[in-house]
Formats: structure tokens, sequence, C-alpha cells
């Protein structure tokens, strides 16, 4: 059994990760720490997790991280950083699920963040925890960044076209829609029910976070400059990213084909058949990143669409199958929920 | 032209007093105050008030209410109590939409409201802005407290059965939902999209503010004692009341036509033909309250379901109601919007 | 492994039933029928089901039930009673989740479902399934009849009180509210998005078909006559079933005590603490009913609410724990999934 | 007064058009026909219009329109074509909301619709009703093809961009998202409650009816071809069209600038302050057309967002402001309604 511990259990990565882990055949949940909730069960918190979890939120300050096997981070942008090493020298792995180690420019990373980095040497030694590119780096790793959820579905979007040449590098467009998860458990009026729900918006579109990991992932994926338009969206709905990516045609290619056999031997990336039009409920819960690829009337503009949970394979989902890597057990253990549908 | 000023203009009450009043024929608004917000164009933050309001919020400390005519609160409970009376006495009639005024007994007010009433003497002579119950007073009136959401469905829904000894009003059920924005545009976690979303729960099971209140009323119209189990819900849409009322008839009478005769003179009062089932969308937007009544398997349970919007009828719509009556103009002015249905 | 068939999978309640069936460790689905889709792959329909239910369905003319072990009917009302004696005969036990066998008394379900029933000895047969009254019969039962999920949550809010003498047993209210699936999945106007959503209603105020159901169960349980006041209301979510439940208290008992006792070995009945207010969410996707027991402001009214999902408890999750008892395994098999919240 | 019937008045766009049109100080409603809910009164289908709108459907055989002085259709595809010219010969200007006089081009037409045009002499004499760019042959017109809500919002995006020459006309890409009311009232398991709720797709994406209809008008006002993908989704809410609309930029231009003259004496298109980023929710029932401009990290790729109500500037609105066009009076005369926030 891996023992492990959750950091910050109180956000909704922190609550998905707990629900996926408690039904993780392999793993013995030891601790989750909040400062704000110390002493509250988890399960008075949230009910979901009656009969699951039966364990109460630790103080951080007064828990023994060092003597368990694995500890995820759900916290805040900017904890993180400061926490992680004494656990790495503890012999502990440590997957972080927030941003702080995600990008290896520090003052790009530092001008999005506004915050100085406490850890440099980390982040170069962290390994960004997309496992359709860097499987083999995972497995070795103590330290992983686990990916944003835009991220993840825009890169697994981009990937087989990035590591070819037959659409134009320079001018890709991620029109990408969120449910309101995304933004995370925080006592924000943008994000009461009377706000987003019943509306449509787009955000952030002078500039997101997710911008700068998403093109370091394709650039190193394509080995060149790429040039990224990614305008997110806010979607009246709880859970569910789905990306539509535009990518300009310079070279024909059978695309299906080209993205079949990409993801041929990724059990949670599925290629949908041609003319399929992916729903973000398709993978409501699961671990699933589902893609289809279009070419709208023949055009010279190729559309690709990607759903996935962001809370699952945008969040706790891949901090699992990261986790199971890392341990060398099985990549799909724990992460075999189907989708909830209706 | 009546001057009016809204005093607590960012709250959902707020902006739907803003909404009413910027289309009402007979009405100038001259200011609108905010501590948080002065200085900012009120159609900054209510885009949808663009070209309808041109004004900017102001600090209530410096903005000259007294020379208005008419002056509304929409702020939280416990502050217009001490704000009121200087303008009374300026000549300003005042409308409150908050709790401060509505419960005549001030040791059950501040029971409820957990805070020392600061002004009685204007508790005793406020009248209660129900225009079903007490028309004529609200037309002398200067200072009118507005009812609660809750209390204005569930008291329509109990008048003509309390007026009359057809029921037992020893065990009246009132099992009302209300959308979200009853709770108000308050930071509040369990008013977030995700929580309130795809959810559906009870609250206050134990004792609502508007219990004392509704009780305070159908204690005055029927005369005597009554007793009321009233337990609220959420409903994840963003307006509307439906309140279920159940009751236990003791004597035969025509109810169908007991509420028709009550609420003949009633515009804003719409007793539905025998067999209609409300929906809550039926007055979205517009001052209707809309009411059937059914005897399911002709047993002796009477049920009565009214639906109101919380933010018009139960809120800023009959504050303008209120205000009509008081300035002796059209009650209907300002209040002819047509429900938005889909 | 127990090798089943599903007729009639293309509603709610049947992909719900596959999505169970197909986790379940001791299941093999053999075959799913539809008329309608007989050829199409089920995962081309429910895209959420790929990698996890690889068949197609099948025309139930040329399906080969008889050498099954268990056939689930999840069929309109009126169709099962006509299909199930040969399968019986062959020796395959059958779960119907449509309401041809819960009604005892023929007439009664003649007149509530406007059909002549065609097996009224299938009937006096038909062990009614809900195990927190029935386990013993359905260990025994061939035929099993699955409950309604009104009827589900209604009767497991009530039990604990209609087996006993503290409230008096002829003037219940219950005041139930849906998410829309519970509605089924058929193309009809009033279901719309556009019509259901940001909206609320009563419906079926008249009488609803649950009503004699629960009326049949408590009589029972009681062992004498009950009254019931029952309204169901749509809720604009998509699973869920939230019962709040009035009852006069006639003699003092510690009711949390009461419901604690009569459910202590009830491993899918979950008392909650005192003073709990429980969410729909709570058991989305999860086959629990959470009950809480209330006594507002100390009167002589018990609320009691009771939460499930309608497509788990009140569908198919129940008849998947009726499989599990009358083949004699673990009661919990393949229903261990964790509420998916938010 | 003018005297208007509605051809079709029991879908969304009727129902719409009978808001309005009850409200509108010169206008009388003298017949809305439906073949299937002639004789019902239209405020026991839509209770919504009680006291608002107090005829009944009538049969369209036997309904008298050549006496009216303006008929709209507000029928399925296909139905107008073959009915308006005898009312144009009596002298009735005819408003069709239907898309069968959008398409000058009757091959393309009879290609995306499917059916043979019956009558294309009418198509080269009726008026495109987007009066930002056909105002005065509107004025003049008989018969005006009122545009499609996508088109509308996506045309309004991009027509300060298409007369001039900044940015490449030849690949424009717009992401639009609707409400679900744009897919009208009618019985359709993928627009049920349970299916478009807390849920998110693309639709079309191989080619939606919207497109020619919008390449025919950018053609139009810009003088030369353009390449346009058109990607159409469906968002969880009842009304909203968002259009994010991508351009990239190929010769410098103060585009803010642009925008602002363009529509400098368009009272229905608001283009927002710099920064802005509009939300649907801004427009909800009213007839605006909200525009923003932005330039993502200042590269040479162009965002406009544009938001508009599928149902009012998307439909039956422009289809009044149209009618006040043709008949000679104000433009905004029964358009005044504020947008329903929250």
């Amino acid at each position: 059994m891996i023992k492990v511990g959750v950091v910050g259990g109180t956000g909704y990565t922190g609550v998905e990760l707990l629900r996926l882990l408690a039904a993780h055949p392999g793993v013995e949940i030891a601790a989750i720490t909040s400062r704000g909730e110390a002493g509250t069960p988890v399960a008075r918190m949230f009910p979901s997790l009656r009969d699951r979890v039966d364990i109460a939120f630790t103080d951080p300050a007064t828990t023994d991280l060092k003597s368990l096997d694995c500890v995820f981070f759900a916290t805040p942008n900017g904890f993180a950083m400061g926490q992680v090493r004494p656990l790495l020298d503890a012999g502990v792995k440590v997957i972080d699920l927030s941003a702080d180690f995600r990008l290896k420019d520090i003052p790009t990373w530092e001008r999005w963040y506004k915050t100085k980095h406490s850890s440099p040497d980390l982040v170069a030694e962290a390994v960004y925890g997309l496992p359709e590119i860097n499987r083999e780096q995972i497995r070795r790793a103590r330290l992983i960044a686990n990916p944003g959820c835009y991220a993840t579905a825009v890169q697994l979007a981009l990937l087989p076209l990035i590591e070819t040449e037959f659409v134009d590098h320079g001018h890709f467009v991620a029109d990408a829609k969120s449910g309101v998860s995304g933004a995370g458990r925080k006592a924000d009026v943008d994000l009461l029910f009377p706000e987003a729900s019943d509306n449509f918006k787009a955000y952030a579109i002078g500039g997101h976070r997710h911008h700068p990991e998403i093109v370091q992932g394709l650039r190193q994926a394509g080995g060149k400059e790429v040039g990224l338009t990614f305008v997110p969206h806010l979607v009246p709905m709880i859970r569910g990213i789905l990306a539509t990516v535009y990518a300009r045609v310079v070279r024909e290619a059978d695309f299906q084909d080209l993205f079949e056999r990409r993801y041929a031997d990724e059990v949670f990336v599925d290629v949908l058949p041609t003319g399929t039009q992916p729903e973000t409920r398709w993978v409501r819960g699961s671990n699933y990143c589902r893609i289809a690829v279009h070419r709208p009337m023949g055009g010279d503009t190729l559309v690709v669409l990607a759903v996935e949970d962001n809370l699952v394979k945008g969040a706790a989902g891949q901090a699992v199958q990261n986790m199971n890597l890392a341990f060398g057990i099985a990549e799909v253990q724990g992460l075999e929920q189907t989708a909830l549908l209706p």
C-alpha cells in the first residue's frame, strides 16, 4: 500500500483527489491537512465521503508528512514551492497540483504568478506530469508538476500536429470552455450561482496563466516556436472542459489517422471515430480525454475538439495517474470510473 | 416626477430596483449610494443598465438624500434602522427592503436578527408593505417595511384561508422553494455555482427569519394564533419562489371561489383556473404572484401553490408598488413588464 | 459470473444499469436489447460507455434471453408483464424496473396505469424489491418488482415512523422534489432544457402513480391504513430526489434514535447526525439514501428529509442490490461508487 | 395602430414576438395562427402572457390575414415561401423569421435546406433585415427576410473589419456559442434537460445553415470573397449567443476606434469600452448586441466578442425593429426593455 497525504484537501481538486484515492486499491490515505479545518472530520465537510474517508483534517504544522510515501499538494499557487524540499529530502515523492513547478523559465513564472519563486532548483528538477509526453521521466521523478486543466486539453489536442509539419505552427487558435469548478472553491462574487448560471462569457482574454504552460509544452514537443491565441470561456456547468482548436493546414495528411496512431497506446486518450462531436458529459467523473478531428467543408482549417473532466484528467485523475507511474503500479489503477451520464 | 434615491444599490434587490425605476415613467433616479463603490458608474458594475442609468454610485456620507421625495433602502439587515429618522424628519418617504421594520414585536426581532433595535418607535409607526392587506395605510405611510420574499408568497397563499374558518389554523405547512438570488449577492462558498447547481436541499429547517414575519401577518389577518411549519429549500435557478402550502380542511367550501373573490380586485395577484400547476417562469421578471388551489384526490388536505419572482413581487417590484401607492399614482405604473419565457 | 441481459437499454435507467453492471466484478453483460436500435453498438449511443460495454443492441425478437441467469427490464410500463413468463419458466431471475409488478391490487394498478394487466398471477408472486423491508423474500424471489424512485425515498423516510405509533398515521405530507431524469429519456416538449431550466413547478398534484405504491408499502409495514398527501415537484437538475416529509407527533420519542436503530444494519441507508441538512449531490451517482430527522422549533411537527439518486437507489442501483441478494453475493458488490461532488 | 398577425405563434420566436408586440405602444395584435392549437387561448399555452394577450390561436386556413398591415412568419423553414405572395399582393408587409428568403442564391438555399424553393422571384425582391446594413431598403421593403441568430451576431462582429482592409478576409474563425432556445421548441431527445444541462458540445461542425448566410452578408459588405470557419456550440443556458471571432491583422489600425465609429449611430449595437469582457446576461431579454474588441498579448490576432439574446436581436426583437422601420415609426419603439440581470 502506498501511504499518501494530501496537503490542502478542502478545495475542489482536493475533494476529487480524496474521491479517487479512497477507492484506489493500492493506496492508504494517511493524512489530509488543512490549516482552517484542522480537527473537522473530512466527511463532515464533504458528506459524499461518508463511509469512504474516516479521518479528520489535521494541522499541517503538526502533521508528519515525511514518513509517507507520496504527498499531493492541492494548495493555492505559491504555497508548495516553499514546502516540498524537506519532503523530497526525506524520500517522499511529491505531486504538486498547483502551478509552482510547471514553468521552467523562472522569470516567466514570476511574471505570470506575480511572486518571487523560492525554489528555482526544484523547478529544474521537476517533471511536467503529462504522461502522454513524459511517461518515462515521470516513472523516475521525485517531484511532479501536475499540468493545468486547460493545458492538458489543449496540449493533447495539438500534440500530433505539433510533432509533425502538416499545419502552420505559428497561428493556432484555442477557444476553450470550462465548467465553473475550474475556478476553484473560493468565495468570489463572480462565481455565485446567480452570476454564472444561465450566462456565458469569455475571461482572461488578455492573457491566461495556462498560455505560457501550453506554449512551453508545444515548443518542447515540436522543437520550435509556436504561436497561440488562447481564449478561455466560462460555461454554466460544474465540470468539464471542451477545447476547440483551430489550425491551418499547410501540407495534406490523413489527420484522423495521424491522431489515432499517435495515441494508439494511450489508455486515457480516446480518439473518436470520424465525424464524432464530443460532449463534456462523456467524460464526467472519468479520467479520459476524448478527441475528435474535423475538417469543416473540406477547407484548409482543421478543427480539433478535446473534452476532459477538468477535475479528473485536468487535475486529480492525472495526479493519480502520475502517482501510479511513479510507484510502478498499473497506470489505470483507481482510475476506472465510468463517466456519469446523464 | 418623483425624485428617488437608492441606498445600497449593489445587491440583487438594488440592481432590480434600478431596472424597474429606470423604466418607470414617473420617476427620476437622483442618487444611488454605495460605500464600497463610490465613484463607479452604475452601468460599469451592471452593464445591463448601460443607456438606462447614467449616474455613478456616491458615498452615502456625502449624498444629500433629504432633498429627495423617496428613498429606498436595499441594505443588509440592521442598517436602515439607524438611518431613516432624519430622512423622515425632512419629509422624505422611506421604503425599507430589509427586515428592520417588519416585526412589530421588538424582542422577537432582536432574537431573530441578533441585534439590539435602535428605533423601536419607528417600528411602531412603520406600515408593513403588503398592499393586499394594508393598501390604505400604505397610501398614508411615511415609512414602509417592504415584506420578505417568502413572507409575501406564503401570506398571499394563506390569506383567504386565514380570514375564514374553513381550515385548521393550527397546523399549516409551508414547503417553500427559492432561487439562489434570494440569498443575496454575497461571497459565500455555499452559493457558488459548483455548490448550488445540479443540487437541491432544504435549509434553515430549524427556523427561518421569515417565520415570525409570516406568523405575525397571519395572526393579524386572522385575528387569532396560527401554527405554521415553514421549511425553505434552495432551487438551482436564479429567480423565483414556489410555495407549496398544505392546510387541513375542517369545513367545506368552494375554495377556488374563495380565492377568486378575495383577489378579484388585486391586479398583481392572479388566481389561476382550476387544475393549473403554476411555474416560477410564468412570473420571471414580472410583479405577479400567481396562485393555484388544489385538493388532491378529494381528500381533506388543501394544497395552495403560489409563485412569484423573489426579486420583483418578493422585493423590488413590491417596493415600487408601495411607492406608487404612497405617492398616489397608478399602482401598476412601471410594473407592467411581461414575464420572460422561455 | 452472473450472465445478465437488459431489455430496453436506451433510457436513463437502462444506461445507468449498464454503467453499474459494466463495473460489477461478478457480472457479465450478455445482451442488451432495443427494438429501435438493434445493430447499433451501445457505446456509439452512449459514448460514456466506450471501453466499458463492447456489445451492440440486439433485436428482442431474436435475442436468446432464456439462457441467461438474470434479465432486467428497463422498459416502459405495460411491457414487461407480457414478456417475463417464459423467462421465469426457463429459470431466469427477472428484475423489472417498470411498474408492472409493483401494485398487488390489480384494479388499483389498472386504474392508475390505464391498461388491463395481463399477468395477475405473476403480480401475486412478485416480491417488492425494497431490501430494507423485504430482504429475505428478495433472496428467494424469481421475479422482483423494483420500486419507483419517489416510492423508495418516501418509504425509507417513513418506515421507522409507520412501524411505531409516535405520529399520526392518517395525515402524512410528502413534498417531494426530483431531477428531470426521473421523467425518462423521451421526446417531450415539457422536458426540454429551455422549459425545465431556471424553473420550478409541482406536477401531478391531483395524483401521481407512486402514491398507491407508497401507500401499499406503508400500509403493509404499519399494519393499518395510512393517509398521505404526496406532491411531486420538478427541479432543474439532472439527478436526485429530496423528499421532505411532515408528520404530526402524537407521542413523544427520541426520533433520531428511532431512525438510527431502525437502519443500524442497512448499508445503503445513512441516518445523518442531528441537525444535518442533506443535499442531493451527497448521493449523486451512489446507491445511498441519506436521511435526516428534524423537529423545527420544538413543535409537534416532525420533518424527515431523505435524499437519493433517483437513477441509482431510486432505480438501477437498487436493481443491482436486488440482483446481489437474489444471487447470494455480497449486497454491496458493484455498488461502492462514491458520490460525485462537486 | 399597426394591425399585425403572427403565423406560427407556438415556438420560441413566436412567444417572444408576442411578448414584445403585446407591449408595443403602436401595435394591435389581431391574429395568431396555429394549425395544431386553433381554439386554444394563447395565454393558456403561455401563462406568462395572461393579461397581456387575450386572443386565441386561430386556424391559418380560416384567418383573414390580408386585411392586416403586417404579418410575421415564425414558422419552420420552407413554410413561408408558399404563403406570402397573396399577402404581398393584398398590400400586407411581411416579415419572415424563418430562413426562406435569406439566401439570394437559390441553388445554395436548396442545397442547405434540402427543398426546392417555390418563390425565387420573391427571394430576389426580399430585403435582408439587418438594419445596420440595409436600413434604407428595409424602410421601403414589402418583404423582409429576418436574419438568423448566429448570422446577426457574427456579421455585426465582423462588419467593421470586412468593410476595411486591416485584417485577412480569407481566414476568419467564428467560434459561436448559443443557448438551447436557439434550437427551437421541438420535441427532440438531444434538447432534453438531462441531455443539455451540465454539458457542453460543438455541433454542426461540418457545416451549419448560417454559414452561407454569414458569408453572403460579408461578401456583399466587403465587396469580395471571404473565408470563414464557423463552429457553433450548445451552452446549457436558455437564451443568449456569444460569438468569439478571430481575425488576422494585416495592417495596423485603432480597432476600438474603428468599431466605435462604425456603430456610432446604431442604437442597438453597443461597442463596449476597451478591455470589457461581455456576458450574455447583459442582453438577456433586450434588443442589444454588445461588442468588445481585444488584441490578446499584442499579437497579430484580433478577437472580437459579440453578445446578443438569440430570441431578441437574434430573432423577434430584430423583427420588430424591422417592422418599425418599414412603417416609419421610431426604430426603438417597443424595444426598450432592460436586460434581466441577474
